[in-house]
């Protein structure tokens, strides 16, 4: 038996109640498109082809993922399998099984799926629906089952008994058929009911009327369904999803002060004995090591920061920030920087695209920009890297041991020399020789009782 | 019949249990004195007259609200019957409706007034007393009603027999009544219980015991009956007025990631499609438009803030911001300031009072005051206008196009003229023409081996 | 009878669930650790002596309390009974009680052990242990009583009764014994039980069938019994202090905008009238006086802020504000500065061992590190005093009424007289006379027509 899985994803609906330009499935929960993560999930049980139904706003979806899915368009919503069936001219020839999900429900999980295509392959089942036990299920499909267990129909809100509403495992929407049998039985369906639509649960009815066997899996952590129509759902699926993130870190020793006010992606790595003050973003492709201290009020992004390196109150994107490193109160650290060991960058200082050597300083109200600064240097309080004379941007390289007066211009390109010294206040344009002082200052005027007159 | 209605807001009590040198009804909920939403409200509604009966640090009311409504006095403190009696000087020959309610329950709207007043009005009442449905009722006077519906009494939790005190509609203290009909009853009303007060309800039992028409309406929302008489209670009632109004913009389309630390005040016109990050701040009259993304930790007073524009971890008073400007991280806004289209403010900015021009930038480390900067504009690094010479505030003008090198000072009243370019490290004094260079910096000398020396 | 008070405190445990290289019982909840809240509780009721069991990571602990405890190693883990035996070498002749808890449970008040200690003499009990009432008591020993309200036994989880696990009376593990009584029954515990331990609970059986006189004191709130063993709980912990803490200060007359993002440690005091903004964080031993306003964004460590001061979105640490000064936005306040009345510091300005005298201001871009600044100057936009030579820190002192102007560089040891005046954009290294003008700047030469060039 063929063991491979193809998905489609349904993401053609208008979304209305998100009042929205964009399209429902690309707003984000912790930054990610909603669609994004369902990608993830299906790469997780690697998936070997999947096929996107788009509509509604479909150009923003093919433009940020066309990498991720093929695209096929249901010009018309003529319901969930009508959408499916647009997806046969991708599938017809794929001889394995198919996954269909929504594009609207970031929260479901590789370990979902993957225990879902393994009932249903181990099941040897023609059709498999994933089910969840809802405490109240209002509003959803409710999932009958036979005396042996077995699932024998699954009935709309509307259409259900007094008894039936009683339920509590509902259809999640989420299937996995044997893709010959799938495309077979769509043919089949009919939308002769009240919204003209062509349902795509009816397949799983005609199984059942066919005697084929259909298994039913249900999830274990229902909160996984959670679907998005509207903002509100939108910040719940978020509230929902960094909940979980935050008590994994914490149960693995990581400190969170504030669950709720800590927001960490899930492609984030925290190393034990990390602390997180709260309202802090720790966003994209970071990793966090042991025992560093992050925030308050700190975002870091894509970077990757030592250990008991110390952000406070600061921001940190796309670069490199190693041990024992503080940073901040009041810091930003922008992207291509490598800051090394035991640095200090102090309050109101911007890097940026800036190399920063062992024990060197940067304490207060500077800005390096494009520059090499090497190790056990003295940024002096107001020292300004000259990068951009309006045309191009050039490179300051500052030796070891350099000591940069206070209020200095280092007028890019330039070099201070090892142990160079620049003298406060001055503006140096030429390179300034190792262990040299370089001064550039006007001389100074007193204007003895100036104020009286 | 007059349809005209009048009010009569309470506010002389002394709140003890707010332990406050600042009178109760001056605390804030969002940012504004509760007893302002009493009047907002009444202003909803075209209240024709207002008179507030005052009492404890009257002073601080009447300062505050002298335009707002008339003032009378209650010196002593003898119930709620005695204090609207207070008013009968002001409004003796008002021919309409005199509506009463207290100066602590902010969270009344005009909506429930306009219905309160509608209902009393179209039912011909001679008094209308304005009931809530509480969960737990215990504290509350109880409303009894009759076998038509109708209201028979108002019993207080200490007088209610044990099935009284299951009944959940209760007393909100709101009340309206024909004038002539008040005034003239409430001279009937005795103060012969524990307490020697005046109660106004006994206005009512009057009504009942002569069969006037007594009407009674209970408000849909019970939460709008919220009484603040301790700082736990303001918070509380902050709280569901926050929540009340994140949730009605999360379902007109703007996206907030987390309501319960997004605090925008009741004014605020926020677009769809905007994002609101934690820890933001809309105070006041302030306008977000379609796309714009706030916060975190933002705050945004007084202002209008443009399609697309980004604000990050920066503040911004009564100024406008327009069009798909980045402002922030650490850039504060003062008042007075036009910001235009795809500017850019970065981090460690200050402006004020300042026009800035459609693309200019000022990136980092720069205050700029008492200025107009026109558009394509380089602002370097570290520049000042230095506005203030001790005595006076001078302006500075930047004509379009010109280059301002890092750290130099712009000694107003000074204008940099068309494409003028001013190098790095200079301070200048004098008008820089068009096309011209000015520089104005300490000749460099070196001191070879100084640090062996 | 001898009254005096004893205690060992059982802080040997690994402390596992932690995932931790530090001690368990030296995380901290409010940035004090568990252990010291120990500690700070047994001062509240005057203990004779101290003594704390340690074994895992007992460095880390002997280190951080060496003067606040005596200690004894309990090598070997082998239960309660077993740890209290050790410390029978620092209390053998102690003539008084001890009082046994554990390092774990940082919730538990002077208070309640005060009244455990009453109870336990007043009634001239043998050995007393606390009860809590658990709503949900599964997982801790049940406390048996009998028909006079007596102890009967203390049973353990596993081996209660159906209606035993009824019970909601739990043991605390906090007990009081008479010293004597205490080590001579230790004795005659024995470890014939599944885990091979020697359990404490079990010197209460002794006293029981010896018919000794055993106490039973139910604690008033059970929260104080919360012990710590994961991350999860040291947050739940935190949580429940920083409610309880929030709570009382808003019963008393502060106003705080949002107890769920505001961290006050229980030793600040807070004066009646003072707001807290969100996100706020009081550390330590900080005093707020009336009137003041702290946050949004606001960290205060171990300082004194004056009456109608204002702190917004910056960090004070080890320092003294006055009152009416202008704190922020963006302001940075290091240790050892004092802060004169009617000061301003705005946005970007940095102080470090610094006095500033009454009224002045510093309003932007500056840093003012070890210096004295007398009444009414105004220190420019981006003035620095430059204190750091590359080997030693000198000090600055601007006398009354001094003008500095932006961007100038005031190079220490300096004196500026009383009304001198510093031009803009000067880098001063000697004395200003006072009422005298300094001024140190490049000539302006304009080079025309430049750009064309």
């Amino acid at each position: 038996m063929d063991k491979s899985v193809a998905a489609v994803v349904l993401a053609a609906g208008k979304g209305t109640r998100m009042k929205s330009k964009k399209s429902k499935v690309l707003h984000t929960i912790l930054d990610k498109p909603m669609l994004e993560y369902i990608y993830d999930a299906l790469d997780g049980i690697k998936t070997k082809k999947v096929v996107t139904v788009v509509g509604h706003q479909k150009d923003q979806i093919i433009d940020r993922f066309d990498n991720r899915s093929d695209f096929v368009t249901q010009d018309e919503q003529l319901g969930t399998g009508h959408a499916v069936m647009q997806a046969e001219g991708k599938l017809k020839d794929f001889p394995g099984h198919v996954l269909i999900l929504c594009g609207d429900t970031p929260l479901l999980t590789s370990k979902t799926l993957k225990k879902l295509t393994d009932y249903h392959l181990d099941g040897g089942y023609e059709g498999t629906i994933l089910t969840a036990h809802q405490q109240d299920p209002s509003g959803y499909g409710r999932v009958i089952r036979g005396e042996q267990n077995n699932v024998t129909s699954v009935v709309e809100q509307k259409d259900a008994t007094e008894s039936q509403k009683k339920i509590k495992e509902v259809n999640t929407g989420i299937f996995i058929f044997k893709a010959k049998t799938l495309f077979k039985l769509l043919k089949n369906v009919e939308n002769n009911n009240a919204q003209g639509e062509y349902y795509l649960p009816d397949v799983l009815k005609i199984m059942i009327e066919n005697q084929m066997d259909v298994g039913a899996m249900q999830m274990e952590d229902s909160t996984e369904m959670i679907g998005i129509n509207d903002r509100v759902m939108l910040q719940h699926a978020q509230k929902v999803m960094q909940n979980k993130i935050n008590l994994e870190l914490m149960q693995e020793g990581v400190t969170i002060i504030d669950p709720e006010s800590t927001y960490i992606s899930p492609e984030c790595r925290i190393a034990q004995d990390v602390t997180v003050y709260p309202m802090t973003f720790l966003k994209g492709n970071t990793m966090i090591e042991e025992g560093a201290v992050i925030g308050p009020n700190a975002t870091v992004v894509n970077s990757k920061i030592g250990r008991n390196t110390v952000v406070v109150q600061s921001q940190v994107q796309d670069s490199e920030v190693r041990d024992d490193v503080q940073v901040g109160p009041f810091t930003h650290i922008r992207p291509k920087c490598v800051v090394s060991n035991k640095v200090k960058l102090g309050n109101f200082v911007e890097i940026k695209n800036a190399k920063v050597g062992e024990g060197s300083k940067a304490s207060h109200l500077s800005y390096l920009g494009d520059c090499t600064v090497e190790e056990g240097v003295n940024i002096g309080c107001g020292t300004i890297t000259v990068n951009y004379d309006g045309r191009n941007k050039h490179h300051t390289l500052i030796k070891k041991g350099a000591f940069i007066g206070s209020n200095s211009n280092l007028i890019a390109p330039i070099t201070v020399g090892e142990d160079g010294f620049v003298a406060a206040g001055s503006t140096v344009s030429k390179d300034v020789p190792s262990e040299s002082l370089v001064i550039a200052r006007g001389r100074e005027t007193v204007k003895k009782n100036w104020r009286k007159k």
